[in-house]
């Protein structure tokens, strides 16, 4: 549907700036870092998105079930995930020009990806960089510091009294909320294993970003699905969650061919299987989303740190375990950056004039339908059909200009459908109804509208 | 409906960690401070009172747009607020056993309500504590530090390099996301004043907690809409939002007479006016929302700080002019606590048993329907049933223990409909549908469950 040629990361920022999608985070004064605010349209596209997430990961899941945990958790909680001792980034500093960098960067460009520094300790790094005489990116010159890990947690403090401030974090990811959580849930819910935990929410990561837009933010939003298992099932569950995560994808009308598989080529230490699902980006094939068999790894760690007995007891065969975990996290916002680019298309009309259109499915668009008066004299009618739409949909309503024109404004924010009043309104309470993509037209009585609205968004 | 003697925190508290609804934040590491995870049942209803918000705030509001700031912004943004220089709490130390306490809080509780500390000064409060000879909560003597003030924003540091680090804080609150998306907002959706912008998000304040559960917590996410209207016009649209509050908490089904709207005895220096609508918590009456008339404090602040321009220009009569801003904010999780209270019912039975019951408003329950199949040799029809439903709802489904017993389970959690598939249903395609208010049963066909479940949850 879309031409993957068209969509520019500077076109969908510029694109995004002008039509209410995303801005620069605190704008008016300059910004604030790599961060970002969701405008008015892109609130409800994130928010749909979100939704539509929810639906197949809790809503439609046997046996999945939400969390929505604190963004500050108990310190103690790092230490057993291990943040607090190896969430660090490999930095190099230029010592002429003293800009920083992460190694594993300098060297992934360098080698134009043909050298994945993911599978390269500190030392294998140093020693490329220096064979290579890999140049500082802001001045040229080839003399770096030795390698520095910083860690990328945000640091805060709790307490008001003086004596009693303790360190505390922001969370840099979401999946300890789950672990955290696995008893509370388990228990609540009766729930037996093999059974899910999912949860939406923010994180934070005090990194070097790379500046692409909405790709990779300090502050950002992860979707993410917990599913414990018994040992032994867990690599088939790996397996059908690989087909899910794509399944989703699909269903939110990502083609295929702009979607690939990527086995990790290292393995965390406590990993029995990760892959990615990458997406074609306009900088090239990038993650979207994981899928990772954590083994017990992380029950096991917050049993040894909490002193909490994490075991199962399955009530049929008697057995304690703890379960095995196959984790699916996928990020709002770049899964929000890839639904912009997916959906975005160029497009020459019959007369010559160019479109630039959103293909968004109609259960992502941040409004359903724009309510478009053929002229001022119908508005009446026309807010009249719009406020009853708005009980049920996110509607916009435009009178503002040639119908022609209005069409275009809603192309470019993506409205499934345009719903003209005009003078046949108001004899016989027909409107028409202009699809998005096909730019046809049908005539439609108003009282049908809802429930065709309704079945376009379906997923 | 509800019993309003029959809800105290505690019940409230113990439901909530026995049916998955709230739990201890990091629970299973001792918690950490006053922080809560939603779980899986009240992560629904969370998010439903959200969604309910939304939707008569933006979705049905003519000329109100939603954002999405970054929680992280711009330490300028505090600046112009005038959070980092006055965001601060009153803080008395007892020289004796070291504890800290709020001198408000202390004022407050010794005149038991008839003082209200917010219109005193700090050497108006010392005076009182002084002569009222206040004694500790901790250890019951008398012996105050004077009161020293202490900035209630969380800071964290921005930047990798030890040179660029920056201070910047977690927002204490979501309105200036808001403003400093004035113009943007205004720009891209070429809105005419009056016209609002709402946000739901979260914020942050490192605060003494008075330890009401979900009432005052650390983190928590506020609900507001700002509308921006043009001076002399200010208070009229305060009296609607004063309106237009009250409406939207009783569609979610609260009972007039536990709200009361409590003008503010003390305004803030910018305000014109301000007043909150208190609900009948369990710890008497308290501020659920506010409404605030702002004049055009905020815009001209960030005037003045960002060196941006804040005017509206009247695309009719060419004035310029900053708007004035009537703010209307709500806690969500406050909210919650509200609903949770609204709906808890003891109830006895005819047969002499009592019930825990919660009359959730449909839109708001977790579960629109359990599906129970009154033997298990039905479960197959049953999931079926369940598949079918929760296309369309968040559904659940359970088949152990006896249909009362399952029917309590529900009751406790606020479904409003338990859905029993028998015999007959292989017959004939009807299940019976059981009110959880009323108990009583009527017969339906399935094919007229999704209509008759979507009916009731209209707000």
């Amino acid at each position: 549907m879309s031409d993957k040629t068209a969509a520019t990361m500077d076109k969908i920022v510029n694109l995004c700036k002008a039509r209410g999608i995303i801005f620069p985070g605190s704008e008016i004064y300059g910004g604030m870092g790599n961060t970002w605010d969701y405008g008015p349209v892109g609130v409800e596209i994130k928010n749909n998105v979100k939704r539509a997430w929810w639906k197949k990961f809790v809503q439609e899941s046997d046996n999945s079930f939400g969390v929505d945990a604190a963004i500050l958790m108990n310190s103690r909680v790092w230490e057993a995930s291990g943040h607090t001792s190896s969430f660090t980034d490999p930095k190099m500093d230029c010592k002429e020009c003293k800009a920083r960098f992460r190694a594993d960067n300098l060297i992934e460009n360098h080698s134009k990806g043909k050298v994945n520094p993911d599978v390269l300790s500190n030392e294998e790094m140093e020693a490329y960089i220096a064979e290579h005489k890999v140049a500082c990116p802001n001045c040229g010159k080839h003399n770096w510091t030795p390698i520095r890990t910083f860690n990328l947690m945000f640091e805060t403090s709790r307490g008001v009294t003086d004596e009693s401030q303790n360190k505390i974090y922001l969370r840099p990811e979401t999946a300890q909320g789950e672990f955290v959580n696995f008893l509370n849930v388990q228990r609540t819910t009766r729930a037996k294993v093999p059974f899910g935990i999912a949860q939406i929410g923010k994180a934070f990561r005090n990194e070097i970003t790379p500046g692409n837009f909405i790709f990779r933010t300090i502050e950002f939003e992860q979707m993410e699905h917990q599913w414990f298992c018994k040992e032994g099932t867990d690599t088939e569950f790996y397996e059908e969650y690989k087909k899910k995560a794509l399944e989703f994808l699909l269903c939110l009308g990502f083609e295929r061919e702009h979607l690939r598989y990527k086995d990790h080529d290292k393995l965390a230490h406590y990993a029995k299987s990760a892959c990615d699902i990458q997406y074609l980006f306009p900088i090239g094939w990038q993650e979207l989303n994981g899928i990772h068999n954590r083994t017990n790894y992380d029950l096991s760690r917050h049993q040894e740190f909490s002193g909490r007995n994490m075991f199962y007891l399955d009530p049929v065969t008697n057995e304690k375990y703890i379960p095995y975990v196959v984790e699916y996290s996928i990020g709002a916002d770049r899964l929000m950056l890839a639904v912009l680019c997916e959906a975005y298309d160029e497009e020459t009309l019959e007369g010559g004039d160019t479109r630039v259109v959103m293909h968004f499915h109609p259960a992502v668009a941040a409004y359903k339908a724009a309510i478009l008066p053929l002229q001022k004299n119908l508005s009446e009618k026309a807010k009249e059909v719009a406020k009853q739409l708005s009980k049920k949909f996110m509607i916009t309503y435009d009178e503002a200009g040639s119908i022609g024109k209005r069409y275009r404004r809603q192309d470019e924010i993506g409205t499934p459908y345009c719903i003209t009043i005009d003078f046949e309104t108001l004899d016989n309470n027909t409107v028409t109804v202009r699809d998005r993509d096909t730019m046809s037209q049908i005539r439609m009585d108003i009282g049908e509208l809802a429930a065709f609205i309704e079945k376009s968004m379906e997923i």
